[in-house]
């Protein structure tokens, strides 16, 4: 099943939470210590746990690199207990000259066999070409980040009177030739997202930063439903996943994403 | 010893040049087919044969990374061959948000102990935080890459007369309150590199492109001995690595490596 499918069809089942896998080795719940692995006993018991409300995930590749080779291992497992019509997205921001960006769509599309990927723009289209080759993927390419330092070139003024990341998606615009290409941007920057809600034209939204990094769930919501845009995902992470530390993890990651989901409904519901 | 001591003690002996260990197992010579390892046994005798010569390694992360778990073996094998005194870099071009910033640089600066790394700066100083402080380890920033989409935003000028690259640049300046940053400024901007050569300020420079991608060696040393830039790396991968497809490819190698000392030296004595 090509992404984008998958995506939309999450969406129209009422489904926009993305479960972020940034699953941190230090900040597991006591009791799974005794495990043989427990990345992969916290991961299978969460993905079992939200897999029927989930509408992706996204795992945050940084978390399992920076366990070298067993990391490796706990992406190919984790992937495997995701459902197969549930889109998966690896959370790496890559983007590097032609050959070596080929090297890094192979390594995310081809060997671990993820639905999408982030990709950072700095470096222009051909350092994202081998990933836009990929026509059955998804590639959501960073405009306008959630952190702090999105102030410090994303926000900037060019001389044609567009901020740097109003230039990024215009070309993003450009460069969506297979319909594979959509948009991060960050929940903390709801005043941007509601002026560019036309300029995102028809391209699907990952929205990070809600939760941890101060985004809100609501505000970020009912712009989106009030400008009609329904594909997209908004990325959770700690906020479901660490929720609860203690040995009923996986039912408190399942109560939390209900509750997110409630929120949601009820702002599609008074907007339509 | 500390990133950026390998480094001007390398340059102080007149070696400019930084061998990129950007190794293709499927570009090998066919020889190594047999062997039991053929990155591992290539990238040894490579070493072996410039090691004298060289200033640094680079290695391309994603030519590892997409062997799965072997690649990151083949990453900890190849830096145990690099004599101590000789600088590394880790060319993953990494940026992320906090957490997963502080993920990236544990991964690169401790557990697998590069002395260096290449990072993106599009989501700004928060996103490279965790690398700066390092304060023993050389961040080389994107500026000013060295392929064709530099155009696409990198060239873009901002409303202050600044292009996009020249506001990094200035950033960086900025962020290099432990000395230990540099910059990525590709050899096919030359024109570029001149113009900005005191905007660079004290900074170390990385420079790709050379070679396949067409920056002219020469040029490119004219313009910084010519304004005294001694601290510099000009890389070079597929040039020297793949200069004999044959059973020579370590005395190619090394051959080539010396052509270009000896380009590299000349070009300082007409200037001094």
């Amino acid at each position: 099943m090509k992404a984008i499918q998958k995506l939309s069809s999450a969406n129209s089942s009422g489904k926009f939470i993305c479960v972020g896998l940034d699953t941190d080795p230090r900040k597991l719940p006591a009791h799974l210590s005794a495990s043989k692995n427990p990345v992969i006993d916290f991961n299978r018991m969460i993905i079992d746990a939200t897999k029927e409300s989930a509408a992706a995930y996204k795992l945050n590749l940084a978390f399992y690199e920076s366990e070298g080779i067993s990391g490796l291992k706990n992406i190919e497992e984790t992937l495997s207990f995701i459902p197969n019509d549930i889109l998966t997205i690896a959370d790496g921001k890559r983007g590097d000259i032609g050959n070596t960006s080929n090297m890094y769509a192979k390594s995310i599309y081809e060997h671990f066999k993820f639905d999408s990927a982030t990709l950072n723009p700095y470096m222009g289209e051909d350092s994202l070409a081998p990933f836009l080759s990929y026509s059955d993927k998804l590639n959501f390419i960073l405009a306008l980040t959630s952190n702090t330092g999105s102030g410090d070139f994303q926000k900037r003024k060019m001389d044609d009177g567009n901020y740097l990341y109003q230039s990024v998606i215009r070309k993003v615009v450009d460069w969506n030739k297979n319909s594979n290409c959509g948009i991060v941007f960050g929940a903390t920057n709801a005043e941007e997202l509601d002026d560019n809600i036309n300029l995102l034209d028809e391209l699907p939204l990952l929205i990070p930063g809600v939760g941890a990094q101060g985004g809100s769930l609501e505000i970020v919501t009912r712009i989106l439903f009030s400008a009609s845009k329904t594909s997209f995902l908004i990325n959770v992470s700690r906020g479901i996943i660490q929720k609860s530390t203690g040995k009923d993890f996986a039912a408190a990651a399942k109560n939390e994403l209900t509750i997110l989901n409630e929120l949601i409904s009820k702002s599609q519901l008074k907007i339509s």
